[in-house]
């Protein structure tokens, strides 16, 4: 078990211990928000002096994390390291020693590739769709009808919002993707397709000390495969169950930090659909809702603090993404009875994530209804 | 009534735009952390790259509030400017047009003198202790006489946290203060000792389209004239009456931002004691306890949106600050309950400001208990 460096002192203050991010888009951006209040300095590694994260901190580091040296550099000169993604290759990290780095590059390797993590769900009993690994494109017919007749196939490396998934439900649409894919003979991960009755998403913490703690359970509503908006408590016969699964799943792995899991309610049934190690679009509700957000206990997990069970400040919440619509424009100077976390991205680009409004109230359905006539007023 | 800049559009992306803040210290440094989500870029004057909220910006301009040339240059280069204290010389800013600057440089010199603000207290029936300018100290003693026999001297202006402030209460400290100022001859405000149960505070705001909101009435308990704890909220049966002078006060003056308003309860009654124009170490309770806080207030103020009166999230609150203790340390790897806000001061000296913890819960009694438990571990 790692212990957390010092954060005591009066010979801290001059050098404070320092915090380093991997990445510069929102979700380094909000988590270097909430971990400068902890007494940290915060170090943000990006390519951009503009990108949203390196516009909040005086510590920006150029240079890219998928650049090995430079990712190690920066590594090397960190007290504590963390990522705003998975999607990079972290060998570069696997030889450093003196950062307390969580989660650990050995945890996020494991679950950046779709068929380490399938595995490894399965092999820790958190129940999942069934699987079948393609790695040759010619047994696609056979893993269709092996998993029931329909499949969802995904990149084992590197996609995410609906990018590298795509779909079989016969042996035409199967013979079309193998003409599609000769090229590139990519790494497939094949899953029966769940028809369920809604997607759910669920943050979990763990802590260096093996301390694990729980969001509340949420709806979250996807459009063209991302994030619409999320809205919550719900309750769930099923989740009582999961949990002690999650739970020995994020200690089998040795998983510090928080980690998101998409999930799919079926017939009264909880499936774990994907999972992500870090803050997710899924757990942006905490910054209002509860009273340590998501990227609070990120902080706290990844500087070796304890961490506690956040209260739900109110008993309804919701959250709704703004999204880029290329030619129109998001107007910000509206009358919001929600609170706003704009990212500052120097362009909206369609589809792009621009900013997202948080609401608490007390009820459910309204407070989304009101969110989401708010949200139509300011894309003009 | 000014109007809001333009925050619309993908035009404002590129280029946001810019909010200035006056000042480098944790009152800028939480304004910035607040104002950074709306869409602004935020950019910070101060002498120095490490103070505290110049750590959390890309834009840091280095140069001084007190330096005319180097706060002029830095207000004409803003779209929106504002302050963290009212201690420094606002001339240079009142032939500024294009800049929308809040508090209006009038109305904070108005305050920023302890004689102006008095009599514009008095002026808009804002009840406050009697008081009389002391341009002489030969009349020291007739003044003490006048006021009813124990009176507090303040410096007209710079004074704060218990700085520049006097009493005599009899003949003899009357001729002791004579002496002591006699070489520096300041401008001083004679006010009546008033024997108050106790201090309470209260923040306000105003909007650009003149909307007048508050917080909770809270209890702050100041060490050797330093805030030292606040809770709330606290009920007073004289709220009712002081609001509507508030407000009439605050219009009367054009007041557009937060401010917080020092009193004394005093046998049913409130006074006016003190007034910041300015986010107010009595409203750091706001970041947990409010579902906005006076930084996200003032910085909409400032921005010219219209503010709403934020909600309580828990039925009780407390705030504590961590105060340097010279030789001894802070230890910031506590297992708080509460939420930390450390403001990454470069030293810690001897009844310096250094941070804050918040707490939220149900019972006001029992969170300040366990507040003050915790941060008594805190100091090793």
């Amino acid at each position: 078990m790692r212990k957390s460096a010092k954060l005591t002192g009066r010979s801290a203050f001059p050098t404070a211990a320092k915090l380093g991010i991997v990445g510069g888009g929102q979700l380094a951006r909000m988590l270097a928000l909430e971990a400068l209040p902890m007494g940290v300095s915060v170090h943000i590694l990006c390519p951009d002096r503009n990108e949203p994260a390196a516009q909040v901190t005086a510590h920006w580091h150029e240079g890219s994390p998928e650049h090995p040296h430079q990712l190690q550099k920066f590594a090397q000169e960190m007290d504590f390291l963390t990522f705003e993604s998975e999607f990079f290759d972290l060998a570069p990290l696997k030889s450093i020693k003196k950062t307390q780095i969580a989660p650990s590059p050995e945890a996020m390797s494991l679950l950046q590739n779709r068929f380490t993590q399938k595995a490894a769900l399965k092999q820790w009993k958190v129940p999942t769709s069934p699987f079948v690994f393609v790695d040759d494109l010619q047994n696609l017919e056979d893993v269709r009808q092996q998993l029931g007749g329909k499949i969802v196939l995904k990149l084992a490396n590197g996609g995410y919002d609906g990018k590298g998934t795509f779909y079989s439900k016969n042996s035409a649409d199967s013979k079309k993707l193998q003409t599609q894919m000769a090229q590139s003979s990519p790494s497939l991960l094949a899953e029966a397709f769940i028809p369920f009755q809604r997607e759910l998403a669920l943050m979990c913490a763990r802590s260096t000390r093996g301390e694990f703690i729980h969001f509340p359970l949420v709806q979250s509503h996807q459009v063209e495969s991302r994030c619409d908006w999320v809205m919550g408590p719900i309750q769930h016969p099923a989740l009582a169950r999961l949990l002690p699964k999650l739970k020995k799943f994020l200690a089998g792995i040795d998983y510090v930090g928080v980690i998101g899991f998409e999930l799919f309610d079926v017939n009264g049934d909880l499936l774990v659909n994907e999972v992500a190690p870090r803050v997710h679009n899924s757990g942006h509700y905490s910054q209002q809702a509860l009273s340590e957000s998501q990227f609070a206990l990120h902080a706290k997990a990844v500087l070796g603090l304890p961490l506690h069970t956040p209260r739900l400040l109110q008993p309804a919440f919701c959250m709704v993404n703004l999204i880029g619509q290329g030619h129109k424009n998001i107007n910000l100077d509206s009358n919001l009875t929600g609170t706003l976390h704009w990212y500052g991205k120097s362009e909206s680009r369609k589809g792009r994530k621009m900013g997202h409004i948080n609401y608490t109230g007390t009820h459910l359905r309204k407070l989304l209804q009101q969110a989401l006539k708010e949200r139509k007023r300011m894309v003009l």
